[in-house]
């Protein structure tokens, strides 16, 4: 078990001891369960409320937050910035997952692979004809890689992976437990009594730099040419890429979201989780599309929000939905307001009916 | 081949036969497809109209049902629940998936792995660096357990699962196969120019007893603490299950379903298929989320029914989909009464100008 | 590295060359990134804005296509329908997975097994009791075959597919990657408490002919009975078919969506990504429903397009989308024009009065 002072912490983040900096600290934790040895981090004032209550061993603070007292048994260690802090003492305290150093006896490694230093390949792993794993990289156990794949330095293959023949990889990408790079693109070509006949897929997947994978995730090849993922780009699990989709670099995609064949994305987009996308459509840089959406045609504007099926502009959609929530009720009230219309006319037009009479 | 009497059925049940009680049975079957030698039940008054035509060899019947008749060449079982009943008969000729009993040899266990009484791990399994696996656990093949992973007893380990380092399994749970418990949670923190940096994370996946998770399901770790799923929950394919969400036992969730991060979902709540649950929120217990639907917010009524997107009590939801339904009819029904109360409005003004002239 | 001349491709295709017909084509690509040694396709008068500044070595035009000008550095090949030319070139280009050629030494194939000629099985894969593969079929590395299950012909199984006990498999067909056939259906029954007991899932799942199933999709065994997919049927990565489900020959199901238990589905549908669609119902031949619908009724009639959820005919949910879009103005406009004419009757009413006065 890992076990640090507050002092070392403080010093490894730059921040200021307030209290016992010799205190010991064994792991992190949410501030509302952290015990005596465990550390937390304090950045909302909306989190003050659990402050009371606090039986954390040591605190991370933000600067700016001014604490209405000093919790006796926490020390506090003040920072500049608690999320990016936080996130390094998370470092600190992570265990890397526990692969094998090495090639395990017990894999398969074409003669014709090439590997570089220090890459470690699990039991029962396949590394197929011609393929090239750079330094540093950790395969797992039961992961497949397909003939001619190349793979960048330091990436980490969960078990369970596999990267079909071809597909290129860079460097310090981490795909998660059963994901597939390179299955075949979704394409058939139906004849005169719509029996479909699958249209080979010639092409490959390429994943840019620091590039992550979900769990489950599936990212397949091109019919020609390749799909791309950019630099930086987080994939969660359960996403669906489909073929000569092209994603822009650092663009997140959140859990069960679709992207049909040949849309490209650009750089620093944000899907919430369970998005589809239409194929042959492209959506501009930097825009977010909130969960469920379902984005039907190109998206022009950088920048933007969107919402709902059909997409629209997120504050469109916000106001759409007001108002569908209360049809019912709106229905009724123009019923109503026409209803006494028609009475006041009636009533008007027969006493005038009367005085000319 | 199993083969039982009708008479060994009806004891198993406690029920009582009508009609040759020594007929054998193979197998179960729906009442549509069941034939002289299987199995088949009715409960529902609806299904009375199959009776007709049933070959059945045997049929349990629930004792409130009242038969028009008594098919000739189908033995009747009365039983006081025939759900229930019907269930036990499954049971009885449903043959359990074979697996390895005992190591295999090509499977790779390290030392340090505690494995209790009966443990069957079939071949190109892996079991890690202190792993402890309970009585009567059945570790299909080509399953990754990492290190650390406590397993209770009696559970199922379908072939491809991976359980990821540190996770905690109660007894009796069944992971269906290439299910995904404890990959990393998507947490990734952006810099200033929006690019990510990923968040360690820490924590790890506590599944109560009797949990099923199913095929290809993923439910990923805590950043800090634990994702946990309560005892009893029953968990459908292709499911998401983000870093830090809290399932309340019993609940139950359809395919496809994503929760986001950190949501607190109550116990006995059931969710359709295809939901998606934002994050940060809380689910009230009891509470019933329709297909597709879109939780945006915290639920704080108890034992509701709720649908759509946004999510809405689920009558109001049905009565804004009617009108939505008959916009365009809506919307011209109200052009039409207001055109025509200008029309007569118009005509009084005109006449009443004639009178005044 | 394939390569072939123009004139070969030419006679594969039926096609008739203009220009160089001895140019050597190594790959297919897109118009816009094809190189002097890749071939592409016209079929589309759309595509022809590429035509000015195409490099590609060769180009298949549809013989309907009128071309502006030949390029001079493209060699063109004329034939009756481009799009299926395109394919045949495409298979001639593909390369077939790298997958192990006889039985591998490090799999396990029970010797109750039995294997057709010239059945591939590559690393790590589990073949069990009373299998039967068929002739021809590549079963690649990590593969889990349950025990009882049959294959037919010339099927290819991906890393990590998954096919247990019992499950029968036609011909031709092709598992993706972690695809999963036969895990227990989504069934309990839940006591007085709500409390859930497993009912057993007896059944299996039957594949016709010609059927693919994508990457991480998972297709759960029957109840009782069989989970039926027709010939012909092309299934997306990560769709989900529940238990007892009937999938009509010669249907499409694109990536993401779910069909729920005992659903019938006719021939020839389409299905759009993330579709949902709701158990125990109809679905009518030639259906085609569109992305992210909620099917949540019977279909009856054949041949139609559908949309949105809960689901309604194609044009009817276009109607009413467009008026989702603008119902704050439709609404605004209405109060305006009702607000109009009580001003209107107001005024007219006080001269009304002022006259009778």
């Amino acid at each position: 078990m890992m076990e640090l002072q507050c002092k070392e912490i403080a010093a490894m983040v730059g921040g200021v001891c307030l209290g016992d900096e010799n205190r010991l600290i064994h792991s992190p934790a949410k501030i509302e369960d952290a015990g005596a040895h465990q550390i937390s981090f304090l950045a909302n004032p909306k989190y003050l409320v659990h402050l009371d209550q606090c039986l954390a061993g040591a605190l991370i603070v933000d600067h700016r937050l001014e604490l209405p007292f000093l919790p006796s048994q926490t020390t506090i260690i003040k920072v500049a910035d608690a999320y990016s802090s936080f996130s390094l003492i998370l470092q600190a305290f992570q265990s890397e997952p526990v692969y094998h150093d090495g090639v395990h006896p017990q894999s398969t490694v074409d003669p014709t692979a090439v590997l570089g230093e220090n890459v470690g390949i699990g039991p029962y792993s396949v590394v197929s004809l011609k393929v090239k794993i750079g330094a540093g990289c950790r395969i797992a156990s039961q992961v497949y890689i397909g003939s001619g794949v190349h793979i960048g330095e330091n990436c980490i293959l969960h078990p369970g992976v596999r990267v079909l023949d071809g597909c290129q990889i860079g460097d310090r990408c981490i795909l998660y437990a059963n994901a597939v790079i390179g299955s075949d693109g979704f394409g058939y070509a139906p004849d005169k009594d719509q029996v479909y006949a699958k249209i080979p897929q010639t092409g490959i997947v390429i994943l840019g730099n620091d590039v992550e994978v979900g769990a489950n995730a599936t990212i397949d090849r091109a019919t020609m040419g390749a799909t791309t993922v950019g630099d930086g780009c987080k994939i969660d699990n359960l996403v669906h890429l489909a073929h000569n989709v092209e994603l822009g670099a650092h663009s997140v995609i959140a859990a069960q979201t679709g992207i049909s064949g040949s849309t490209k994305v650009g750089e620093k987009c944000v899907f919430g989780g369970q998005v589809g996308v239409a194929g042959h459509i492209q959506i501009a840089p930097g825009s977010q599309i909130g969960g469920q959406t379902g984005v039907t045609h190109t998206i022009k504007d950088a920048n933007r929000k969107w919402n709902g099926t059909p997409i629209m502009p997120y504050m469109d959609n916000q106001r759409s939905n007001a108002l569908f929530r209360k049809l019912p009720q709106l229905e009724s009230d123009l019923l109503a307001e026409i209803q006494s219309l028609k009475e006041a006319y009636t009533t008007l037009a027969r006493e005038f009916e009367k005085a000319k009479a």
